[in-house]
């Protein structure tokens, strides 16, 4: 009985009775367009709160008196923690193409879910960076936008290297919270598990900020970019697709 | 007795094998006046701890050392953990119209309770921002008395969509963690309850302090503005009602 | 079975089987003593990490690279999570003597026990105060100390109010996290008890820094007075003890 | 199978009924390399982030806008959130030799296991201060490396008194999240493992930055000392290897 519970890559666990089960894909159609349009919803919020944060704080006269780099570490990483919280289940919690890829590696889901949960987040991510662009209009423009791109000092390759890492520590962090050895032997395993993955965007954040203003998720790059459109954004933004899914890569290799 | 407790919509669970119920109203007079004597306490200590804050950092010389942005957005979010986590039960830890009113919608407390609650909010609310006025009396006053208003470069209809999408994310989080089918699957759902819906306070006040202060909540708005009183706070502060409203209907409507 | 679990002023809760049970006093003489030095230890440990924060804040040249306020509430509300994560059990995770005399008002420890608990708390804050003196010496002296006063343009009586509240914050908390009623019927209570007692201390500190320093535990309070000991320090030392006793009689009332 | 899990001393918790065991060595060879990998990977990974995020918090022109200290508090101890969170089991989630050192001496694992952990945890340390510097190259060096030194004002003493109370701080917590009395006793105790272990981290760097920068973990001093190797930096760096051993030893005796 024991060793049905919680099978790997999934983020149930049931306390007592039910056995949880694996990312086997529910029965097509109807419920499936529920689960991209949750995907969808999650990642417009998870833009929303997180760039306007990022704008809001670079449009304050006293950078004391603002949230920082710190505020939005935090909020970047105190979304996905909520949203974890909120989608894992249906949808696994993706809200990221680099976790889908690391989980689609493992054989979590199938490769046509894999990519309708890929468009859905980054469709998601340029509607949350649209109304971050509708509500802050003038300051979204000549603050940047909340794109990503590397920052003067560093190298495409430093910066593709700092992605790869990041990612690395990400998807690390959901492989080891929803092992389903793990869950079945260590009671905050299943407990805790949106926390970690909450911390491990904040510490990348924290890290990561001065040298690319962290991706670690091709959705969250891309939705600003589409939205803040400047020709040199696009020149960097290969970057924040392959580092995320070199990264995601690497974790899967690393979990086997 | 024991499996009476916990049903849909609240935040009960139960460890040992009986299923939730919902919101069902205990019965009538006495306790009932205990409940609402509870959300009064509740939303008072929430207006004394974080508009104690806001003042307190807006007193301070050097703007460095103060808390700033982060600090108010902490002591939002923090208290909101803490009463969701001291209140959850008799009450269901609303302390806000806009989650009552979200709750209304998905009928899981009846309207004269519902009003009762939302009164009992709005005194408590006044109650506390009086308390920061007794205490702090010339800063409160000089500094803003803690008031949500919309910030100079943004429209109405901005700040209103602000108020409309951040009440969204707190009220989604409110129904993610008592969606009965999400407790009884995911270990973490019932057992962290009041931490995510204490960081959607924290991170959406990030994002929203640069726009309007952050409302998300009538009984916080009306609060300070009762009792700094000045007219021009009173032109905006329709915006702080029909925005939460607004929110937890669209939430309501997204969960089902 | 399950109406045994979780009595009434214990941080105790079996998930299943053996019954949790009240603050009884254990047996006399030895294991007493043990009980006292782990409340001198914690006391002494929460001391010297919360006052060597607050001297390291005030000795850094460039206030804006430091923790400020900010880190400082964080330093206190995160030891005091530690703290009753690490001794609630045996002494009840109290550190705090005006935790100690709520609980003695709802008579979960005997009058004994309680001024034994107050004793060891003291003594261990007035080691950990003299700890942070001997590793800062200079600074020690120069930058306050520590020690809680009334901050200019705040009267006594709004000093001793806001130490009154901000008492009955943590108090409050207190007593919500050990209901047996509760812990019976929510999951998240018994679970998370540190959390919600770190994080009021912490908001409170938010909230009272700027008016107090926030003492909230007379022990934290008088550790650093004995080891500054300048006169016009003293003169005020009686808000720190009335308040935060007044304080936790008002949360014991309240709660029955 | 089952009832051979979670005996006394490990993470371990099982939720039906058996209880804990000892950290003793699982079987030889194979295995063997694997824990100590994931030391070595564990280790990078920490260094990585925490260094990363200390030099980019340099490299910022305006130090208003960067994450401060208090940043890179959060860097050290939410990675330890994470790390525990993800390694506890197989090798404990030492990721500090410190801590390593503590359960030797609580005879939780053989002295040649503890040998081995500590060259894994030390090489992993050196490569991860190597990442870094391999991203930031020119603000690494010029920026002081992210190595622990004694702060001028401060006496070789007074640093090494520091480093044995923080040292002492996280030892004891370690031990409190591992005292199968406790885990049996309390429910939050195995629930909440990563949590008080990353936050007693983060709040001994709050206290001790000021003072040395913060070690309590030699592999931390170590790394950064090899990939900088200065001269000057050698001198002092006996006190992050007797600091944090002396303060696991008090901790070891302590929690006896």
């Amino acid at each position: 009985m024991v060793k049905e519970m919680g099978k790997e890559g999934s983020f149930e666990h049931e306390i007592h009775g039910q056995h949880g089960r694996d990312y086997v894909d529910p029965p097509p159609a109807p419920l499936l367009d529920m689960e991209e349009l949750k995907q969808f919803v999650a990642t417009l919020l998870f833009l929303y709160v997180s760039v306007a944060t990022v704008i809001g704080y670079k449009s304050q006269a006293d950078p004391c008196a603002t949230v920082g780099f710190l505020g939005v570490a935090w909020a970047f990483g105190g979304m996905i923690f909520i949203l974890v919280y909120c989608t894992a289940g249906i949808s696994g919690g993706h809200i990221n193409p680099a976790v889908t890829f690391g989980l689609l590696l493992a054989r979590k889901l199938s490769l046509v879910r894999a990519v309708a949960y890929m468009v859905s987040q980054c469709l998601g991510a340029i509607a949350g960076a649209g109304l971050v662009k509708a509500v802050m209009k003038d300051d979204y423009n000549s603050l940047g936008g909340g794109v990503n791109s590397v920052s003067s000092g560093y190298s495409k390759g430093t910066a593709l290297g700092a992605e790869i890492i990041g990612t690395f520590v990400l998807v690390y962090t959901v492989f080891s919270a929803t092992d389903p050895k793990r869950k079945a032997r260590y009671s905050f395993v299943p407990i805790l598990v949106p926390l970690p993955i909450g911390f491990a965007v904040f510490v990348v954040h924290l890290a990561t900020i001065p040298i690319t203003g962290t991706g670690i998720n091709p959705a969250r790059s891309l939705g600003p970019a589409v939205i803040y459109n400047k020709k040199t954004i696009w020149d960097d933004h290969w970057i924040f697709w392959a580092g995320p899914f070199l990264g995601a890569l690497a974790a899967a290799l690393y979990h086997q």
